[in-house]
């Protein structure tokens, strides 16, 4: 970054030599001093590779370009006509469709949710029932050799499809939606390929019993179907509804994939208040009071088609799908007095759990990095680290219930011990009959089963404590190196099934001391987990009320969140901002750097900035989209057409390749006003689904038209966001981010001088883009 | 309107003669055409009077004048060198501080909440226990005379307490709560005298009887409580903190009453997530990731509170308090399976809410209206109605019961029959001995007591249904007369009771045919009209689910709401926003209207521009800020201090007074640079509690002094907010209102001009102001 080559482009406006050369302090600077190699420096932290051409992001395990997302409202003249010509009836249209598209996103994710749960239950139960059968037989290698083989087969299923059709569907998903939600569009995370494998690739995975949860998998489903709905079906596919048309804008489909993104939570965790706190708390950067209610409906319909499903379950016509799928934990059977000293064992145990929470996404991060290197090698390399860690989950799950000793059955049982069956607390594995193996019940379950068995209330003495600390020690190491391989996988079920058995494990310690049960201690390190991990409050402890429906375990759910999150948030980030840090998606944050505060807005202009005037040679456009990969220009009016230059507007990439595509051009520079117009639709200059636009080899423009003039004055956006020269770039970059801009335009303080600056974008606000121009800043003052 | 004086102002910049006229359509409009008369033309609805020099609002039954709030970051030079100067220490002071008050804000609303319930129970416990006692030995007279007297007393001291000592006390108190969180800052709606009448006239008001709630007066006192901890304390009373330094701006003071709005909801219904919940989707208008934390913590201290003091009753030392403070309501016995045909019972029920619940709010709209013209009379026509209204009250629940036949009691009751002691489900009145009159047990009951017998369970018979009538009818008119007089009253009680009752009542006519129960319905029925008047959702929706502790109701209560929402929106707004707009309270909204499309941000600037040069004349100064009430002054400076005139920024009334207060003055026009400063601290122009900073009047500047020179720069905001002169009024008032400001600055869009425009304040995107401006405008297009 020392050496930078100071190269001046954009001629046709700042013809002035660059003079300005970074001193030490960092702060005075030309404004019309460009750098293209910084223009584009923002590069995934997982490769090593130098990419200057362009802004790439890693989405699973591949490397995609980014998009950044407009939210402006674009007003010129189409939009204007658009709006004064738009009917009451269209208004209303619009209005219905909206609630329409919430309804059917509420229904699909729902759907999705139940067929998950059906499928992971009878999959997974089918592979446990025939090992527990060849156990009780006495044929311990066969169970292995099942229970391994069933595993590698489901696992190697979910790494095929993730590896060859989808890569972006590895992962949480979480992270991605939090990106796009934030205004960056990688592409093809919310495609329908994305979409199939998320939905498919997570059954498998779950089944296979990784330690790996489905609800970022959920989420990032929710999404995909919001995302798909709103884009008006997939063209590909053949399968497009045409009245969708008001929604081909980024704000719009904001909205819908918040919607979608609630409603994922709402059908992973059966929460619908959860899901809804869960999008405004993590997932959504923008929020609005009108989207508060309409996320609402979304996840009260996901609660309604579970509901329906679950109750048609009753009947007995889901297989092997009982109490096991769709987690609702009850722990009401336990007291909910307690003492100062209690209080004093809950504080303890949410400061241990926030160090442990943070300490898990320090080693998250870590593996991801050194699996990136692993992943990167191919798809056949990704398939074999998902069959090793397959392999030594299966080793986990089958070898080490040997290390624990049998257990007499208690007496006074409900239910029957040892376990018949797929799902229970007692597994014999082992033992004689009357004993049950106490590891076994915990790894031989689907990982729901097992959180169950730990949140069980009134069994006090059901888990010993060297089990409990083997399980612990295996759960959390498993859950950090599955993390990352080529499986969609959720990090919410690995970090509450380590806290609920670090949870229970403190129970049983204190138990002498403590009235609270280990059931209420295991939910309380569940919460510190979280809390330590996610860094959420109000979701997770509204998650944790719908799971256990006990709403007068608030408080000390609150005290735990509170002080785990309060405790990890001095180590590092949440493991969601992480990853996406991780990935090089540019994520804004709502709060400006400190350093942002020394410096101006034209202090980060990079360009080269390229302006089109009101009435523009075809050529000169042709030339600019094809040299430059910028997606807005500034358009200038210049005498004759006004006294001096004046700023007119900002207009799109997108806009220009369609207004190209209609050949609408004139011998001579003149104005041709609105007429132009009448060709086109608002709607053909809406923004189009993944990859369906215009494109710039669409274009077939003859010789003789490159020396033609168009009139831009009826696409240009007049009503840009602007900011002076002289603004502090920290409030610059609030402005930004609270309008939700992709483009913001730098206007000079003094006269005499061109109308425009300069263009900010996203990546002129990422730190390695400021403290890459100003290296000697302290980036913490 | 259409004959407006158009005076031009500000000479020393705009010296453009006015003379753009309207034209019909009411788009092309001279850029420095001023209108003094529209400066100001926000009046409340409730006055007739003509008041063109002050921004005024209602507030209780007095006209107070309004401020805006500010919640832009002045980045002046002062800032800056603090900026640099703050060491490491202070950061952690800050943040602990900030938690700190967090904490107190919980600790005093809850303390409040409980005392609040222990003397309102203790009061109309005694009250009620009089009149049934004097009833038991069948002095009727007597009786009736001791309930109408005590509720006489109570009403009247309520009344004198409101009517002399803090009017700005009476009503709810959350459409003033939600205003100022919009930045509407009207005098003495947080001080300290209004904490206090708050406090003890809802203790007085709820206790004499009246169907009025002590929620919305909780919110406030909420909002109070952290009005004053924010502001250091009332010097006025000597209770200070000078530490409290940090929280000296309207940022901070805005997150800190967004808590404590929270704080009151959560401690009015034991709802810390409601409570969150409200606050993020009723009263704040910005809201952002870190308050959610925040909030919660200071919900959950309210919780813990409320719980510590509760289980301290539990002992008997809290006199009558018992199962009736502090509402909580049992409807856990309810089967919850419900049929289709409940389903279409709900729904029938949701829009027959949304209908009676918008009906509500427009009588409510006509009481007040009438209410503001005997309540302005005076301070004695004040008490003269309070007292009216109570009569009238007694009347209805002394009165009314008689028309009820006493019923027999139920057999296998595990609570007595008839009931002895102050609640209960039986009261006798004037029936014998093993029957009871079901509408004495509704209207001889405290309200919470009321809406505990309406929820009740598994006790279908137990009210009649014409007493189910008579009690609707004559709760549903009391609220609507009550609302508007002089005591502070909440809303939510008396939807919530009528509500009920209402369900209630559907719940007895549909029983033959639904399975669900009549408790059940009258929680639906509380929902509906919830919906109906205040139309939130989510909050709503957890408020009454932490009410009743039981979350498998959700969809249920989630359908209703939406439904009644949904129907009550076609015919009017939500309650509050109601009544912001009576009072005259300049509300911005979060969208912009349709016609402020066809406008430009030129368009409606209006002066008097009076601008600043860099270094100015102190006898300037003086003469701005005596002849105008601006509040931002743009300074510009002019050669020879750069080569053309330039906007330098924006420099604050109160940053002027205290640069004065400080006479640190010049002979010669010439840059005193940062020296100026290093007599003052960033504190000493941090913004004062109310009615505390520097006034004009202070100032004692000799006629000398008045020819000498000032540097304003080191004061000067140098990255105001701007938009250039041809942005579209809508998307101005989008930024306006997403970013917090209270000025924002219009820069011209060409050469050779001023190089300010205007300023936009908060009245000039006011619909009052636009469509005063352009009448021929359609305001709905």
């Amino acid at each position: 970054m020392d050496q930078r080559d100071t190269v001046n482009h954009g001629d046709d406006v700042n013809d002035i030599e660059s003079e300005g050369l970074l001193d030490g302090k960092g702060i005075e600077r030309n404004w019309s001093e460009i750098s293209v190699k910084n223009m584009t420096n923002r590069e995934p932290l997982l490769t090593k590779r130098r990419n200057t051409t362009s802004q790439i992001a890693i989405v699973g395990a591949n490397i995609c370009p980014i998009e950044s997302l407009d939210y402006e409202i674009i007003e010129n003249e189409l939009f204007k006509q658009d709006w004064r010509s738009r009917k009451k009836i269209q208004i209303y249209q619009y209005i219905v469709l909206k609630w329409a598209l919430a309804l059917l996103i509420g229904l699909g994710t729902g759907l999705v949710g139940f067929f998950n749960n059906i499928s992971v239950e009878n999959i997974a139960g089918f592979k446990l029932l025939l090992t527990t059968d060849l156990m009780s037989r006495h044929k311990y290698y066969k169970a292995f050799a099942a229970l391994a083989g069933c595993n590698i087969v489901l696992a190697a299923s979910a790494a095929i499809l993730c590896a060859y059709i989808a890569p972006a569907a590895a992962g949480s998903g979480i992270p991605e939606v939090k990106a796009y939600l934030n205004g960056v569009d990688a592409h093809s995370i919310l495609a329908p390929s994305t979409l199939f494998v998320k939905i498919f690739g997570s059954i498998l995975g779950v089944s296979a019993g990784f330690v790996v949860g489905k609800e970022g998998p959920m989420v990032h489903t929710g999404a995909c179907i919001a995302s798909l709905l709103g884009q008006g079906g997939s063209r590909k596919y053949h399968l497009t509804w045409k009245w969708l048309k008001y929604f081909k804008n980024d704000r719009d489909r904001r909205d819908l994939i918040t919607c979608g993104a609630a409603a994922g939570v709402a059908a992973a965790f059966r929460a619908p208040v959860g899901g809804v706190l869960f999008a405004l708390e993590e997932a959504a950067s923008w929020w609005r009071s009108a989207l508060l209610w309409r996320t609402f409906f979304t996840t009260a319909v996901v609660a309604m088609v579970l509901r329906a499903f679950i109750q048609y379950c009753w009947t007995g016509n889901c297989g092997l799908f009982g109490q096991g799928g769709l987690i609702m934990y009850d722990v009401s059977s336990a007291k909910e007095t307690y003492s100062g000293f209690d209080l004093l064992a809950v504080i303890l145990l949410g400061i241990i759990g926030g160090i442990f929470g943070s300490l898990y996404n320090y080693l998250v991060d870590k593996v991801i990095r050194t699996y990136s290197i692993i992943n990167e090698k191919g798809a056949p390399f990704k398939i074999l680290l998902v069959v090793t860690i397959s392999l030594l989950t299966s080793c986990c799950s089958y070898g080490l219930p040997w290390l624990a000793k049998c257990t007499p059955c208690p007496t006074n049982l409900e239910v029957s011990c040892p376990t018949v069956g797929g799902s229970g607390n007692y597994k014999s594995f082992q033992c004689p009959s009357g004993y049950y193996n106490d590891l076994a019940s915990l790894f031989l379950n689907t990982n729901d089963d097992a959180i169950r068995n730990l949140f069980s209330t009134s069994t006090e003495k059901e888990f010993h404590i060297s089990s409990l600390f083997i399980f612990l020690a295996s759960v959390y190491c498993l859950g950090i190196i599955t993390y990352g391989i080529a499986i969609p996988s959720g990090l919410f079920i690995p970090v509450i099934l380590a806290g609920a058995c670090y949870g229970r494990l403190v129970g049983r310690l204190f138990e002498s001391f403590s009235k609270l049960d280990t059931g209420l201690f295991a939910l309380l390190g569940a919460a510190s987990f979280l809390g330590g991990t996610m860094r959420m409050t109000v979701s997770l402890c509204v998650i944790l009320l719908e799971l256990t429906n006990d709403l007068l375990l608030l408080p000390l759910v609150m005290l735990v969140l509170l002080i785990s999150k309060t405790v990890a948030d001095n180590f590092n980030k949440g493991v969601y901002d992480q990853i996406v840090k991780l990935k090089g998606l540019p994520y804004m944050e709502a709060h400006a750097e400190p350093y942002m505060r020394h410096l101006v807005a034209s202090d980060v202009v990079s360009g080269p900035l390229v302006t089109f005037s009101g009435i523009e040679k075809v050529g000169n456009i042709l030339h600019a989209l094809r040299t430059t990969a910028h997606n807005g220009f500034p358009v200038i009016d210049e005498p004759p057409f006004s006294d001096a230059p004046e700023l007119c507007g900002l207009v799109l990439r997108s806009h220009l390749l369609v207004l190209l595509k209609g050949k609408n051009f004139s011998r001579d520079r003149v104005l041709s006003g609105v007429e132009i117009l009448q060709r086109f639709s608002a709607f053909d200059f809406a923004k189009a689904g993944l990859g369906k636009g215009v494109k710039l080899e669409d274009l077939d423009i003859q010789e003789e038209e490159m020396e033609m003039y168009i009139d831009l004055h009826p696409i240009t956006n007049s009503s840009p966001y602007t900011v002076v020269e002289t603004m502090s770039l920290a409030k610059a970059a609030i402005l930004f981010r609270q309008i939700g801009l992709r483009h913001m335009c730098v206007v000079p303080k003094s006269q005499g001088r061109p109308p425009i600056v300069g263009i900010l974008t996203r990546h002129d606000f990422m730190p390695e883009h400021v403290l890459g121009l100003y290296p000697h800043m302290n980036p913490h003052k």
